[in-house]
């Protein structure tokens, strides 16, 4: 192996932005990498992008991207001596994590042992109350009088969850004593023919808090730092949609505890690599919820505001090497912004809109970062996450990078396929977005559903607008004023005397 | 006027990615914009970016982007506050800023009478030595007997320039006392014809210098910061192709000298808004050049590396405002490169090549920013600037940057024209440039002119690979082995044999 590269090949396991993510973080290092993909993406960049390919499967992810025997025939056949999970697919499959280094390959990403304590939510609750780390008040009872005692308790509502749950599967509110013994019998159906495993728990719910998680990293050493926070407030159906660091609402004490606790947990469940520690926040008060033991989707507002690569951190780190940062190396300089844009339609209850992509132009200048994996002419599959780019903006202040965000919605150039880029728009354009005043149901609040669609359509308008002037040419599609028209004819009169 | 946003309308008297770039900041701030154009570019992206657009003339420059009394006719009838000449045609004519303020507008820019001075580089050379500033020995005698002193003095080679000159024109290197009668005379006749005045003065010639720059700021209260500096080495013909920031081989006490010199420059002509004072650099010693008064094409570097948006500050300042950072919160985090991609043809002497844009995909990904003004269909006309796009990449150090500009020059495509991608990926990978070992002639340099063109011809060919598999679709272009191959075939065959 190479010392000053760390590894000489990496496999990616991931397919769309991410994989490209990974595998530029790579070439920049001087790693060859390799890619997998099913029959579904022979089109796709990430394909194009790598120095090898696999196709590995057919579109279905068990038969290829969640194929892990298939995936560890192609690393070693290739070479490869790493492997990158990406996130989704494979990233939080503790079982992978352990195939990878049994088969003497490195998985850039936790051990075995950490996935699978973190992918238990009643295990990593109570380990980290254990700990210390603040918790919402909960209970493993179901029995029906104790379930009641324990809501009385606490006051209502309560939610009952899935302990091997995940994307909200198996989950019920319950919101008077009357309706308890039907929600958990509910959540206990669900979870068994979802997950196999009818365990549930009840805890407080919280009507509308923040979604505020913590950006961590930890050595082989087990030296962990943070990386200041990123709020993910705005959200659908538990997908986030727009991402921010730091967090609007952020106080100097308040982040001192929330990573304290956040390095807490990744000390705890001896954590290795990069990982997000996420919280509820709640009228001054903060929560565990789980951690995600993998690189997030947006990780780029956190590389936004430190400078720091964190792929390139995160290989360094699985070749053994110790953090490449000191805590007081990694600084938060400003302000970032994320928006996935989604080929989906927010008109028509964000229906997925896969498609070919005729037409495609990014925005560029200061601040604007993209990551995406179209171009012209591609065909967006079915089958997969209907992100096909993330849209990042940076300033110096919050209000600036709000501003930031719209001029650069206001260049994006998408045709095709509908996409959020017109929700976004609106929401960039919201007040109460603007005055930091979000939560989790955000888009669900009555004033802002009214407010959205005005703005959604005129960004819509304006992209036409923009595209149909790039592809045309000659003719302007300007705000052109009476005034101008009149000052343009009398300088086209003057030059054509000019001429004679 | 709305205090928040300082104007409420700001005409740009420029083209190409500069006018979209001050257009962007205005944008940010919700200041509306008025673009001017030649009838060659009416279907320019800035005309397309604007809110307002008026055709102001033919497409030669004296007809439109140099016609002053025309763009403030347009300024004033569109009821533009401000003006942002951007850089190069009208941005260092002292008259343009006068006539603006005498209009009642507001030039975004210094005065006429520091920009007067500034112009005359005996006058300014004059008074920077008079202030301390280290100057190159120089002489204004061309009698033949105090010239050839002065050369004996100093030792040869010496140079005889045009005090109004500038772009080399008027420049004669001489490198022994036969020579210098004939270079005086030449000199003379030359900055006679080009502009209208035969001043010359004599200085010592270095012959390997490198050019670094040292970006100042200043407001109307006389407060004076500077935001480090740019090392512009890699030029040719005195055009700058790659510009970077900090300077590779600059030390803290050679950039406190530095930065002091440019820093009293600046007061001494009480220079108001952005400027750049230049100086060559030799064997320790630097000696000012000239001061660029106005935003420079390379003030991307600067934005990299101290997070900071110019024109946003340019705007500020001009609109009265004291200079929004001081000193100490202008702070150097990482390292930034910047490739001018220019259409002209490197591998046949730079021959500008207007033609049609058929394919474009700009690069993305982390610390990668592109300021351009072309799309697929946009036809460059041959009449103006052959810079068609700015390439800015950013990371932690100078070797990661290079690492990162490296990639992201592998995933630019532009087609349809011959441009200095190929050139810039060579010179990326030339290992004097990477050891930081440049200065001004280093393309001519026999090494590096011998290493140059196979990285040139591998750059193209990847690229034309690229663009080929994003066009195509299905047919790869990706390098497999023939292992892969065979690994290929037997998943095939056993995925048909799964389907049976």
């Amino acid at each position: 192996m190479n010392k000053d590269r760390y590894f000489d090949k990496v496999l990616v396991a991931n397919r769309g932005e991410i994989a490209i993510r990974v595998m530029r973080a790579c070439r920049e290092m001087g790693i060859e990498t390799v890619a997998v993909y099913s029959d579904a993406d022979a089109d796709a960049l990430h394909v194009k992008y790598a120095d090898e390919a696999f196709m590995i499967g057919s579109a279905h992810p068990t038969k290829s991207y969640l194929n892990m025997d298939r995936i560890l025939e192609v690393a070693q056949m290739a070479g490869a001596d790493a492997i990158h999970p990406g996130y989704g697919f494979l990233a939080e499959k503790a079982a992978f994590s352990a195939a990878v280094s049994k088969a003497g390959l490195t998985f850039i990403g936790p051990s075995e042992k950490t996935i699978s304590m973190m992918g238990s939510k009643i295990g990593s609750k109570q380990a980290m109350a254990d700990a210390g780390v603040p918790v919402l008040p909960w209970t493993r009872s179901t029995e029906h009088d104790e379930a009641k005692a324990f809501a009385d308790s606490i006051g209502y509502p309560v939610i009952v969850k899935a302990s091997a749950g995940g994307g909200g599967i198996g989950m019920t509110i319950v919101r008077s004593a009357a309706e308890m013994d039907e929600a958990i019998e509910k959540s206990m159906r669900t979870a068994a023919s979802a997950f196999g495993d009818p365990t549930v728990f009840i805890e407080k719910y919280l009507e509308n808090p923040r979604h505020i998680e913590v950006q961590i990293f930890a050595d082989s050493k087990g030296d962990v730092v943070h990386m200041f926070e990123r709020d993910c407030s705005i959200q659908r159906r538990h997908q986030k949609l727009v991402e921010e660091a730091p967090c609007p609402i952020m106080t100097p004490e308040l982040r001192e505890k929330m990573t304290q606790s956040a390095m807490t947990v990744a000390r705890t469940c001896n954590y290795e690599n990069a990982g997000t520690v996420e919280f509820l926040y709640d009228n001054g008060n903060y929560y565990f919820m789980e951690m995600n033991t993998r690189l997030q989707v947006e990780h780029t507002v956190t590389e936004l505001i430190t400078g720091l690569d964190m792929v390139r951190m995160q290989i360094k780190v699985a070749a053994g090497e110790p953090l490449p940062y000191s805590q007081d190396q990694i600084i938060c300089r400003g302000h970032a912004i994320e928006c996935r844009i989604n080929a989906e339609d927010p008109a028509n209850n964000f229906a997925a809109d896969a498609g070919k992509i005729t037409r495609y132009r990014s925005p560029g200048g200061p601040g604007i970062r993209i990551d995406s994996c179209i171009h012209v002419g591609y065909s967006i599959p079915p089958l997969y996450d209907s992100m096909i780019a993330k849209l990042c903006a940076r300033a110096m202040t919050r209000e600036e990078t709000i501003a930031r965000m719209r001029r650069a919605l206001m260049e994006y150039v998408i045709l095709g396929v509908k996409t959020t880029l017109p929700l976004h728009y609106a929401i960039m354009n919201n007040p109460q977005f603007v005055a930091g005043d979000t939560h989790t149901n955000f888009l669900e609040e009555p004033a802002v559903k009214k407010y959205l669609p005005r703005y959604m359509r005129e960004s819509e308008t304006r992209m036409n607008q923009l595209a149909d002037s790039l592809g045309r040419g000659k003719e302007k599609t300007i705000a052109v004023t009476a005034a101008v028209n009149a000052y343009m004819a009398a300088a086209a009169a003057k030059n054509a005397k000019g001429k004679q």
